[in-house]
């Protein structure tokens, strides 16, 4: 059979407050367009279909127009899991009806365990699980790790193996050796919450989610993160995203990958303001893409977001990366030696036309004394 | 046909504090029974299936639960349609795929004005609505009351009717005349946003939802709130629970009362502190009641919550029927004239064996000063 493997769809997510429902809604329809040009028999999806346990209503609609879109109107078989990012169970409310239209949505370890069967494959849909979960299903109190959860888990999937089928698991856990971006915000690295790849050598094919970007086990023929279909943070800015097209026909699994084309893309810019604000300068961005600046200039710049965003609407970061050089104001040597209070009665009576009263006057050596004594300190 | 008809679930309700979960589990297995033993050939539920728009995980896998067994185990045809509690778009979250074993769950107007036809009748399944959103269908800005809106969509549905078959009508809303009960705390009572049941006579039955008590439109013989399965409030604390089973059958349809006994019942006792208290005394409650006290004791009662929960342990009300008598402690006559500031640093010394100092007394009398001033305004 032929599948097309994606994950980490994140509908709802905001990218530094701006909504991204319209970007997804045409991934979506990039992704579509893929599996019905491939032809394929089912799409997996691995994870983190939402990127809130409540997610709004909007996020809600936009789900649910794709999911019918594909299993329904499409007639698309659909073998999604639920990610660390949905609530399995707000996710999963009408799975069991969701199954008579080959839609098979699995939220609970136990459901995974089960193999569905597709053509000459037996897929394993194992959910994003806390090892708790797993020590209660076997009742097993040394199970502790999700590298020893997992291993328990292989090995009740591979009682399950029918030895005439391929076997593919869809599962979201961080594989251990992979890379992460800055956008998978609950990924703690290595260690004790990493499964060893070695675990996962038994399947033909381990369909992925949870890492962002599909370079994260390049060097894995057979076990791959799909990525995200959009760009979520300025790490991935460089990557190419889209989905895996496996072909279970071969021994080992055909694998094939399909991009995607970002409808606004992430870029990173980073050059000086002088260059940034230059009109005639041609930047390779539109003004819908989201753009990451990094500012090379040294000096401080009065309003310098509200500037950049007349030339680049959509900007998402905002950073120096050399060191502010503040130069102290031009004054005559003997005012930088003069009195802190008068230095600061000066700068109020020439910026207000008043002079301090005697109130404030108070306010400003109470406040003065507090600040040496803190900087004595 | 033969149909049965509920409403207001509102699971995931708690009464003051008290989770409701078992009771409306055990309500449901209840309302099963009477439709497998009544054979009916669908179940309408008539809105308010959550008691919030943003219902907890364990309401969700409670109300999944349910209407699995009820559509997928026991195979029965499901009518429903959102309420005002719920959520449209998060409950309608997967009903195109309920559509598909016979649920049909209508959270849109649009949605109900398309008939769904079973056995001999058409079923308009129209959710619960805000005047706004019949304006924005029609494009008619007149559209402005709950009346407006329910006349202009019943004309759409009457262009609809299939002259050889029954027509029932399945809502959400406060139909004029009805009564109402605390526990419905959106319903703005009657005016603008109620409905006339003069509109909705063309129908052969009117399954409502919204109303907690049967009895609201007692008077209407096919045009009928079921009230809700479980009682939310003292002021439904007499009522009989239950479903309407519906026949199409006969004309006109035939409408029978089929009562649920409530698991844990919610009871008011009126009786006095020392009544309540004696064990000698039967009240016909059990441990696991919901008990709303009236106490007809005039006088007050130390801890008086707390000991009566050592007899009551789910007390969900406390009132006093009667005006509290306040007792003047047995001064000699002399004391009861005497200067407030006096009896003040009297009480303070006596309690505390300390007498007030300075800044106590300065305190004292800042405050006694305060008390008379505002007393003489």
């Amino acid at each position: 059979m032929r599948f097309l493997h994606t994950a980490d769809w994140h509908i709802g997510k905001k990218l530094h407050g701006y909504d991204l429902l319209t970007e997804q809604r045409d991934a979506y329809r990039q992704i579509k367009a893929i599996a019905l040009q491939e032809r394929v028999d089912a799409v997996v999806i691995a994870g983190d279909l939402y990127d809130r346990a409540l997610p709004s209503e909007a996020a809600v609609t936009a789900l649910d127009d794709m999911l019918v879109d594909l299993n329904r109107r499409q007639q698309l078989p659909i073998l999604a899991i639920s990610g660390n990012h949905d609530s399995g169970v707000r996710l999963g409310y009408g799975r069991q009806w969701f199954a008579s239209t080959a839609f098979y949505l699995k939220t609970t370890v136990a459901e995974g365990l089960q193999p569905v069967v597709m053509g000459d494959t037996q897929f394993f849909l194992l959910p994003y699980f806390e090892p708790f979960a797993v020590r209660q299903l076997f009742d097993d109190e040394s199970i502790r790790t999700e590298a020893q959860a997992m291993e328990r888990l292989v090995a009740a999937m591979k009682e399950k193996f029918d030895p005439d089928k391929k076997h593919v698991l869809v599962a979201h856990f961080f594989a251990a050796g992979s890379h992460h971006s800055d956008s998978e915000t609950q990924v703690q690295v290595g260690g004790l919450n990493a499964v060893p790849v070695d675990l996962l050598r038994d399947f033909d094919y381990v369909a992925l989610g949870h890492l962002h970007r599909k370079e994260a086990l390049q060097h894995e023929p057979t076990i791959k993160y799909s990525g995200s279909p959009l760009k979520f943070s300025t790490s991935e800015a460089e990557d190419t995203k889209g989905v895996w097209i496996v072909d279970t026909d071969t021994t080992p699994v055909t694998v094939t990958f399909k991009p995607l084309t970002p409808l606004h893309d992430l870029v990173v810019l980073e050059d000086s303001f002088a260059t940034l604000l230059d009109r005639e300068h041609d930047f390779p961005v539109t003004a819908d893409d989201f753009i990451a600046i990094n500012l090379t200039d040294t000096a401080p710049i009065p309003n310098v977001m509200q500037r950049l965003k007349e030339r680049f609407p959509k900007i998402i970061e905002l950073h120096r990366v050399n060191p502010l050089e503040v130069a102290l104001p031009d004054l005559p040597p003997e005012r930088l030696q003069a009195d802190p209070f008068a230095l600061m009665t000066d700068f109020f009576s020439q910026t207000t036309k008043h002079a301090l009263n005697d109130q404030q006057t108070r306010w400003a050596q109470q406040a003065l004394q507090q600040a040496m004594k803190e900087d004595a300190q």
